[in-house]
């Protein structure tokens, strides 16, 4: 499984409606909450996350319409009883920001809280793990400002039961031939991998770009994605005040997933002036027809 | 006008149902808001109450469930174009955490942001207008915590109109009747106002203890106040744990209710581990009857 949820497709005010960016990435067995706008932990209560799987958290920038949640949510978590570590991603300045809140409530969470602290001139991979690889890259904004590569990683080689019955290995030798190994039979034949396997499944991609102005860069990033999210805090109509809050629009963002040639995109960070979405979609899809809202309760598969 | 609308009854962990503590207390035409919990910008649009109109902002102390919603809703007032000065009281570590938000996110608010830092050691008037006074006291709890007592003050004094009409005092004159002049006739007759007017009517009080573990010295801060608002954590079971976590329980409200001669209780903070909330009436109502159940929306006059 690895797909996305929506919590929060709102930018800057939150109404009774739409909430502040939020976003849910499950990887197998895994939680990513990327962003974590006011309301937050309530929106995890409402769509039914679970909040104890999340092991890492990914903040884009100190704007607060993407993390005035995350204090909140880390005290429930604390009074849940977590005892996980808990890792967060984010500008340095989030960590002094946390402790100084914490201090003043006189908090000590129950569980450890690490600091994994962004900086553009070190972007790249901040997770590494068996079946995820987390990368992040800066975005232009007016404050700094990261997006992140999600990447489910397959490298379980996969293989052929019939071939690998023909040359008689053991059921218990399967998952090493899984990971690559050759089979050493012993009348001495040498049984290669490639024989009884095919490759891995290539990997999934999901493009998370927070808030940016438009900006070719970042088609580099977005790269044969299988499913980018952009921001679209505007209509087109409203090009010159996004270049001027360093947003973009709906036509923009749609400009960028097809010339990157991504399979699907996610438009989302709407400014409260809209109440209806739907021209949000009128006006990209001519551009880029796999476009997609991200309505709030809502989860795509990767 | 004087009133108090609940916006959030609940204590540390938000539910879907129930939100962290908010109250606005209205005083003829001004709002005052009174702890500000997450999500409670999204409250005040849901139950229309005008964020334009607020101008003070009162924080009991800084556990999340009383503040984390703040520095959002200044964040909306200045993007939706406030530019009337606002005013904080709270401990003064509050003005470094937000201080440090704003700076981070390089927001200059559109409006005077104003800080009275509340310490125990000057307790007294911090609100004194014409007609509205606010004074601050310590209560118990974990962190320093204050409790508030608003007043509205009616300070006109009551026209008798038979009695102002048979000594023929022009109506242009009745304003300086109400604070209290005396009429000078032009054939030589000097007027007393009190041949004319009423004494005011007495002051109207509403006490705000905050969170606070059981404290007879409230007694004096609640006596003959027309609301009280008294936190109940906890139903009376588990006063013990109450005591433990500086909360208190209903039995204990009610006890202090009725000992200070208060005319109505209004209880709320309720622990989220409760779903039902009628029991806490059940439970006060015996002790002191004149009981109210904080109810998300519902507006007390006082």
């Amino acid at each position: 499984m690895f797909a996305v949820t929506i919590l929060g497709n709102n930018s800057a005010i939150p109404t009774t409606e739409r909430h502040p960016t939020a976003q849910v990435v499950t990887c197998n067995e895994q939680l990513l909450l990327i962003d974590c706008g006011e309301g937050t932990q309530v929106q995890m209560t409402r769509y039914k996350i679970r909040r104890s799987r999340v092991k890492h958290i990914f903040i884009s920038h100190l704007h607060g319409d993407h993390y005035f949640g995350l204090i909140g949510l880390l005290n429930s978590l604390s009074l849940l009883g977590r005892t996980e570590s808990l890792t967060i991603y984010a500008t340095p300045e989030l960590e002094a920001i946390l402790q100084l809140q914490l201090e003043c409530a006189a908090t000590q969470l129950k569980f450890d809280l690490h600091f994994v602290p962004l900086r553009a001139e070190n972007a790249g991979v901040i997770v590494d793990e068996k079946d995820l690889e987390v990368r992040f890259f800066p975005v232009r904004h007016r404050i700094p400002c990261f997006g992140f590569v999600i990447e489910q990683r397959r490298k379980k080689r996969k293989i052929i039961p019939e071939q690998a019955q023909a040359y008689e290995i053991p059921a218990a030798f399967y998952s090493q031939l899984q990971e690559g190994a050759d089979y050493q039979r012993k009348d001495g034949v040498l049984v290669k991998n490639h024989w009884v396997t095919l490759p891995p499944a290539p990997s999934k991609k999901y493009v998370y770009c927070a808030d940016t102005i438009y900006d070719e860069e970042l088609i580099a990033q977005m790269e044969h994605a299988d499913l980018v999210y952009h921001e679209t805090t505007y209509l087109h109509g409203l090009a010159e005040r996004a270049a001027e809050r360093y947003h973009s629009t709906s036509v923009q963002a749609a400009t960028l997933a097809a010339r990157a040639g991504a399979k699907r995109l996610l438009i989302g960070h709407f400014s409260s002036k809209y109440t209806e979405l739907q021209p949000f979609l009128d006006e990209c899809r001519p551009v880029f027809e796999n476009t997609e809202l991200s309505v709030e309760g809502a989860t795509f598969l990767i």
